[in-house]
């Protein structure tokens, strides 16, 4: 089992939220009991994680005052600094308060949206004093369920508005902080916005500053509009915008599963796998699983373990794929390299193109791209089969 | 029924492949007989349509000589004078061919991609010649069933490369003519690139002249992945890109549906409705919908009647809706007018904003948002009721 | 609005867990106060509706001693006799508590089962003792998230034994009780058993007292699987075995909504309204919603009056469809009461049949089948459209 | 290679129309040439196939005369004759032409329904003369895109006349052949009737020869409706009639994909290889797959030879997860084996088990699972990891 054994260099971190869910769904109440965040990070660091990442109100409980809040972050920096985990992203709770049942930047209420960009912006702070370098921010209430209760144009104001002001606040007081908006379609609102990866691109793209803020795709939340993950990040990646991601399983068109990273499509966690190798992605490997309402304590680090575990057996074997000379081969047959190509000469133009006659269209419709096999071969890569 | 009578002010326009659509499916043959484009625009006019698109292999059958090509469009020209009837948009046939099988513009083929760009600059002189403004571009094989066989990063620098060469045809040769590009998450492909209208507008906004290319939503494409299609409209109207739109319906996740408008999810035609006339858009009125395949010629046109008829009793309910004294009552209990208050005060800072320290969570978690009434008022206008 | 004014004989009944919850989702924690039944009940009726049901745990906190038990009764019989709401229907617990997180009848642990049944049973006396005549069964935790986890051919087996059980007890006791098995696809476990009315109706073919168990179809439930309730209901009433049934509202393939009736899928709503008023369905109207979790206190209320309230003008609206002398003409043009003469003819055999020669296939395959237009009525007759 | 290679004694068969698919799709046309019938069997002959099945009018054109049937069938059994493959399974072709656009055995028009009783029952007669024992039936076309069109109960009742008739058919003549339903959500009809294995058991109950009647349910069909097929395919052979299968690919709720076996969902084909196996199923392994479009001739083979390939790696890793001692010491940490005693002891009562007061609540709450121990080391088997 060693060769799958993860060390800090795999940059492997979990949400202190991720290892802490304590089994609470719609229809039933937890089943574990709290985990102290400082046993998180021991355990977390005994089983070769890198980071830990949090809500404020993961580790510092909901309207705590000063003297709670310090005694916390005390306890917290200690572990840290014993155990050499680190603190590579932090969030916001801006969804489990009441409050935020209308959402949080984009509520009606005026000052719903005041008191949750206050809170943002301590947490900005926060992140920074950790050394954190991602600030995500899902808007998991930025919603609704009628239509006729959210002007969407407005919202996409006050959501610029005040993923502008974050960013303001960032470079004024000088941190070294990116932004990472997190898309998800839909739960807990009926509808969410900024539901894609796409979505949350085109948005950014109408900000102030908007090269401080980029995307945190999580595999399920594409998943749950039935989109290809792996296409997502591919998309992300192309436009510069791959700040974060969050790592875990889905079975198709469904509530949020949240299941371990691996356990849910296997092929499609391949090739992200894959991709994220092959392209250089150097950001963290974020795990946001929640372990099944079923384990006990001990299962939610079998859990934990087995995220890091499958990326590393899939990094290993789409290494072994992208080695693997019949590949080689098959991708050329396939003509994927070909794609790199421009499609025009250097200094063609449109009259160049226009003016070739030469084409055969019915010899090229009957060139097969031979997929199957180049497929068939990623499928045996995955399963290991050696022969 | 006079009410609801369409007259070309309501700008409404068919597909040609809409009302020409013979029944063929995956597991059937054609049920109709082919419809001569001349008869279509006659009966459209009739009914009281605005104007009529098309694919250039519509009207012009792939592969047709010059003399064809002339008097098939003398002949359209004729009856589009006759009648009245406009071509607003016309767009090109880059699927149905065999040589398209792996897509047109991300063809992994080389040749493929530069007969793909050949085909539409054609068509682009052919939609200018014909008065169209809009030239929309679905990229329906543009995507992969298999992760291994496209190489996504490269695919999106070709797609690129593809509108940019197109926008700078149309600029050189003066054209007044704008790109909508169309998005779709699958089917025929397993997964199709740009598949929401997030994706295509993050994509526009990388490309050379990002001012000359709008989206064209289809209600079931982003149905098909179980988004909000009436969010989607208003992400790209606060985008300043809808250039064009596509009505149909559909049934949720399934197969493309092409149902005619109205006919799927009904509360969200209607708010659909309500947010495409209040928001002044002022653009065709395009049906991209299949007549089922159980219908004869002359359920054709009850189809066509229909979708135009529906459009006009939801712009009745949606403008009886936001006239109503009630309804204007709740939206202000519902608060949402105030979501179009800036959040912060002119002038106000982070500083300023941190420093407010009156604000009471728990009474404002306490208050209601009224959202039931205020659906279940939509819905009563939605349905007519009168007391 | 009397025009739609609900009264006991509509028989509209309502979960106390609908009306009285508290908002509490994966996400966010309640957002109302807890709900009294008393007043409950004394709201409901002065609503117009006609029943009231509950889950045990519902009335009686899990855990109540036999002293808390008959306060709590006593109470509650008071509050029915004053109001003259009645209890059409009880359902038992067996998904909250974390002693359930694998299941209750086919938990794999044997201890779990034996604990859920004694639960069953002793809900069963009080379900009889309360005058309910359907006792439903909602196994929402009997599934599984790893398919390694259950040997689904044995929980089967478990599944018939415990509803086995429960028959048997029912009839020693002489109790005048139905059983109704509720199917759901998902959530909360990744997958459940019976998850559709079609599994539901096939299991209870194999049971010991097939006579005394039918199903509880709810609106959402099917159409989390992108199944059309309408047609499950018809499979359930053909089978002769709709005992009762769970109307709300749902957006497609996602998350359990339970909206209000009418607020999701329209078009079915009616269709559904349509079925069951045209069947002569008996049974009580059962709502089983969540008022959405933005609302307060009042809001709940509206939420149910809604339900109500739909319920009533949609049975005007397919009322008025079927009078239609429009509607019955569109109805013979697409031979739908042709469906109901047998295929063949009175002692006609397989050899006749065989024997006919005069069919004219291509004279048949150009019929068309006028759905369209027939479809269009439909919606014009749900929109209220008078013209 | 070699120890993937499939033999008549792992008794893989294919649809001829899978093989012959020519790639055809509703946005494209076919792109491979066709398939001679005679070529497809000794290609399937030469990949170590076992059998062969088909359409009526796969084999035998629609509306040939009998001239040109003999002719056909002679050389069809010449072939299988000389290969030695078999005829495990024949099927109609009830959904092709356009006389069939409203149904087969449930078209509203009743002469439509007594023709393609005929055609099924001279098909009854190839597949008994073939040697077939399984007669599928595939009910694509029932259905309707508007419930005002479809009387459902109507139909049900046409639908139990047609396969009763059927089967007092096979019995007049004594043919030894069963007959198994195949059920569908929807795809090509907005919703075709018996959309589940569940709705069609429920069905098969109510029919005049249940005996003679079992399900024939095919992957992606139950996956299109986001259900577990392996829940699906337990649940048949607990009730006795999984007859025949059909193995394919499918990525979630969309569209009907038809891929090769094992490229869809991977770790859900391993545990159905691992029941089936170890649920002893005899029937045929038979694969109803698409080649992709975008593949040429000789891809179809590679993939015909991947669903056989890969049913064999399966079921070797399936056999390995089986008999390795820590899945033996996980499952029963699981308590997988209690799920098989019996609730109650023998002779037990509901009053014994009432008298029962010695049940720890909490104690059995607080027991975990062990689920993600046990899913981990299933998909470690899947992907060949050995340490």
């Amino acid at each position: 089992m060693n060769e799958y054994a993860p060390t800090p260099r795999d940059r492997f971190s979990f949400g202190l939220w991720t290892i802490g869910f304590r089994g609470g769904d719609p229809f039933g109440a937890a089943t574990r009991a709290e985990l102290d965040p400082v046993e998180a990070v021991h355990r977390l660091a005994d089983l070769g994680a890198w980071g830990i990442t949090f809500h404020d109100d993961d580790l510092i409980p909901f309207g705590s005052d000063g003297a709670e809040r310090s005694r916390v972050l005390s306890r917290f920096r200690a572990v840290l600094e014993k155990t050499g985990v680190v603190v590579p992203m932090v969030t916001t709770n801006l969804f489990s308060h009441p409050v935020f049942k209308d959402g949080a930047l984009t509520a009606n209420d005026r000052d719903v949206r005041r008191f949750a960009l206050r809170k943002m912006l301590r947490n900005v702070e926060l992140a920074a004093e950790l050394g954190a370098k991602t600030f995500v921010a899902w808007g998991g209430r930025e919603g609704s369920e009628t239509d006729a209760g959210k002007d969407v144009r407005a919202a996409l104001d006050r959501y610029k508005e005040g993923v502008d002001l974050v960013c303001s606040f960032i470079r004024d007081r000088g941190y070294d902080l990116r932004i990472a908006l997190e898309p998800k379609p839909n739960e807990p609102r009926g509808d969410i916005l900024l539901p894609t990866v796409g979505h949350a691109l085109a948005f950014i793209d109408r900000l102030e500053h908007p090269e401080m803020v980029g995307v945190n795709p999580e595999v399920g939340h594409e998943q749950m509009a039935g989109l290809n993950y792996v296409h997502g990040i591919a998309q992300a990646l192309w436009a510069g915008k791959l700040f974060h991601l969050d790592l875990n399983g889905q079975h198709g068109i469904k509530y949020d599963q949240d299941l371990r990273f691996g356990a849910g499509d296997l092929k499609s966690a391949f090739f992200l796998v894959d991709l994220l190798e092959s392209a250089g992605y150097q950001g963290p490997r974020h795990f946001d699983f929640k372990p099944p309402r079923t384990e006990d304590a001990n299962g939610v680090w079998v859990s934990a373990a087995g995220c890091m575990r499958n990326y590393l057996i899939l990094k290993e074997r789409a290494a072994a794929f992208r080695s693997d000379p019949r590949v080689k081969e098959a991708l050329a047959a396939s003509r994927v390299p070909e794609l790199s190509t421009p499609t025009l000469g250097d200094g063609e133009t449109c009259d160049d193109l226009l003016a070739e006659t030469d084409f055969d269209v019915d010899q090229a419709a009957a060139r097969g791209m031979h997929y199957e096999r180049l497929d068939q071969l990623a499928l045996e890569h995955l399963m290991g089969v050696r022969s």
